[in-house]
């Protein structure tokens, strides 16, 4: 068979290691010629596709696109553009197919969550419906851990680590001033539907009265009066409380603590933040003086607090993918799989996209402990592998050496527009 | 002179390097046993030499001294207390002057900000007056940067490191997310009175178009208008606009952003997060999607990118107060003096600390870019050569080593109590 283009596009929420998979597939690639010829871009994810806007990688040196490994972010533009079911727009998938013909695209690297290997998986049914088979991997990133058969995905072990050390050294902070000072601190981490990162953060604590205290998980309906009674617990037993709180966090009958009615000035419904809504009724009902940090994207983005474990993983699914689609196969994603606990051993295998489109693998019960505020050994033996490891990114007066690409065009061969 | 005993409290806020100075003291002082016999830290500073309740660092092995140079909080405990004048709490001085006395403790080693010069200075007065000279030094410590004299404070360049690597990491998410998702994201930073930590974040951008696209200073008197009118500007030019927000950002009748008149369900004003309100300001007025972070303690907490130049300062002014102390100088801080910036020199220096109680340094204009909203080279030039270097904590199993002390009690030897 002769050589091929093969195209890249990372998709939805960004990471610190999604650049890491990038540099994966483009350094394994390259060394492949015989079979990928130039390797494509999508300029923010699959719409490049769509819009005929992809940027050609062989303009960027082997220096630039080493220097992906350390650099956070998308450094080809991400997108949450999710193609719509093959009934209700086929248009979409016909119009993908039009522009990896155009452009010879033989391969297809799709890098994401849940709803990206959904389109993945399609992409490969529709491409021989339509006469034109392209060779389709998906290609796992997600900050939630939530693809199923996979044991971990890439980009969590880095917001794991961050979290957990956030956790930790701000549990130092607080504890050194709690006597005249600050006796309870709310760290809000992402987490809308599981929690995973949450969960994290009780790597930090490791011996009783150790922050964090209080874990909100979304799983566990939030009980006021039961958190309360811990808070002021903890403040009693060890002068102060740290809590982690999901953003996900919700009563039982599944409104999220964040909506809890906050309104501004203008009465308009106060958005985001369940941090300060926690805080101000640590305030409100126990009269302890707080703070609360929110981490939001500084979380999924501290490439210079990444996990080395996560890093090399990340890398190795995109170097995985490539060898996958040279040794014929299709519709498949690479997936991690844990070998032992101790010493951790984890090796790359495949899985059909179809089994893991549209899954969501949740953080078990048993990894939560009976009360619902802490993790369980068993969860600390799952997770304590993935923050393993410190893989710096090299600095410049100060400031990480991160990459920018030149992300040059590649010249388009339709006539005809698409409109996203 | 016969050895006699040291005494050192931690003061105020803590910061991430604070400990690198009580290891600089302890480290210093123990190789002078002919001087120094032991050195005792006040248990929740201040606070633990009033009450008597003092803790023996001689129990603590070299080993765990010199990790307190890579531990962040403060590992004796500090507190926010400040003495009284002389006129209205007499009672106050005189009691550490007994406690002192009873203890033979011919030192004092303060480690704070403004309040604390002014403390120490005063205890260096009643103590002669009180017939029991003590040799008393300040030691500076502040994320404010805000001590006069002193080119910098100890404390400041990790925060100032912290701030530029968590802005220049959370840009690359933003934009490469911009096209589909978060056009406009808010960073909150420390700083009541004065924008040095703002103004760090401004290291992040190097080019025109790099973020941070804004600076909010508590300097510059906000202006809605002109503000909204930047960030429609940034999102039209660059696809997207990053804010760093001062806490002390305030109109010009001196009213903080943070105060801007939220308030919870129950009617209660919102306290804290000025980084809410300026995001719902873009959303309500420009329609932008939006995002935001509060770094609250993880800025002042974040040993794990601390910045070399700041860890090698604190600890140099730990050491340079006791060879001070040995020299036979009293009522001095030692200051840090920059020598040049490029490249970057310093030496320590001591001034009295008459001249530093009670001043504060604000950011200058001239830092400040004529329209408000970024810095200027000379602003560069002095901040930037204070986040270079990285120092980093050892790791096991994925996390920070830090060190807790044991901290044993000293034991009393007064009958009297003194409640705070």
């Amino acid at each position: 068979m002769p050589a091929r283009n093969a195209f890249y596009a990372q998709s939805g929420g960004v990471t610190a290691v999604i650049n890491a998979t990038a540099c994966g597939v483009i350094e394994t690639a390259r060394k492949h010629r015989n079979k990928f010829r130039n390797i494509y871009a999508g300029r923010n994810g699959i719409i490049g596709a769509l819009t005929e806007d992809m940027i050609d990688t062989n303009k960027e040196s082997a220096r630039t696109i080493a220097a992906l490994r350390h650099t956070p972010g998308g450094a080809f533009g991400s997108a949450r553009y999710k193609l719509k079911s093959l009934e209700d727009n086929k248009a979409e998938y016909e119009r993908l197919i039009e522009v990896f013909r155009a452009h010879d695209i033989g391969y297809f690297f799709y890098n994401g969550g849940n709803d990206s290997m959904d389109t993945a998986h399609k992409v490969s049914l529709i491409s021989k419906r339509m006469g034109f088979p392209v060779t389709c991997l998906g290609i796992p990133k997600t900050v939630d851990n939530d693809l199923p058969i996979t044991d971990n995905c890439p980009g969590f072990g880095s917001v794991a680590k961050y979290v957990a050390v956030s956790t930790q050294e701000a549990a130092l902070d607080v504890l050194s001033m709690a006597k005249t000072s600050t006796k309870v601190f709310v760290l809000e981490v992402m987490g809308r539907h599981a929690g995973w990162i949450a969960a994290a953060g009780g790597l930090a604590g490791k011996e009783p009265g150790d922050a964090p205290h209080i874990i909100l998980f979304p799983e566990v309906p939030f009980n006021q009066r039961a958190f309360l009674k811990r808070v002021r617990e903890c403040v009693t037993k060890y002068d102060f409380c740290v809590i982690v709180v999901s953003e996900g966090a919700a009563y039982k009958n599944g409104k999220f603590l964040a909506e809890a009615g906050t309104r501004d000035a203008f009465g308009h419904a106060q958005l985001g933040g369940v941090a300060p809504v926690v805080a101000n009724m640590v305030r409100d009902k126990l009269g302890y003086k707080y703070h609360y940090a929110v981490a939001d994207y500084l979380q999924r983005s501290a490439r210079h607090i990444a996990s080395a474990t996560d890093v090399k993983q990340a890398y190795a699914v995109g170097q995985a993918a490539v060898k996958m689609a040279l040794a014929g196969k299709t519709a498949v994603m690479p997936v991690i799989k844990r070998v032992s606990d101790q010493p951790y051993r984890w090796k790359i295998e495949s899985a059909p996209l179809s089994r893991i489109a549209n899954k969501e693998k949740m953080l078990p019960r048993r990894y939560i402990t009976s009360d619902g505020f802490g993790i369980t050994p068993a969860a600390r033996r799952y997770l304590e592998p993935l923050i393993r490891g410190e893989d710096y990114p090299p600095y410049i007066n100060g400031l990480p050496n991160y990459v920018s690409l030149k992300n040059a065009p590649v010249k388009p061969r339709l006539q005809t527009k698409f409109v996203v």
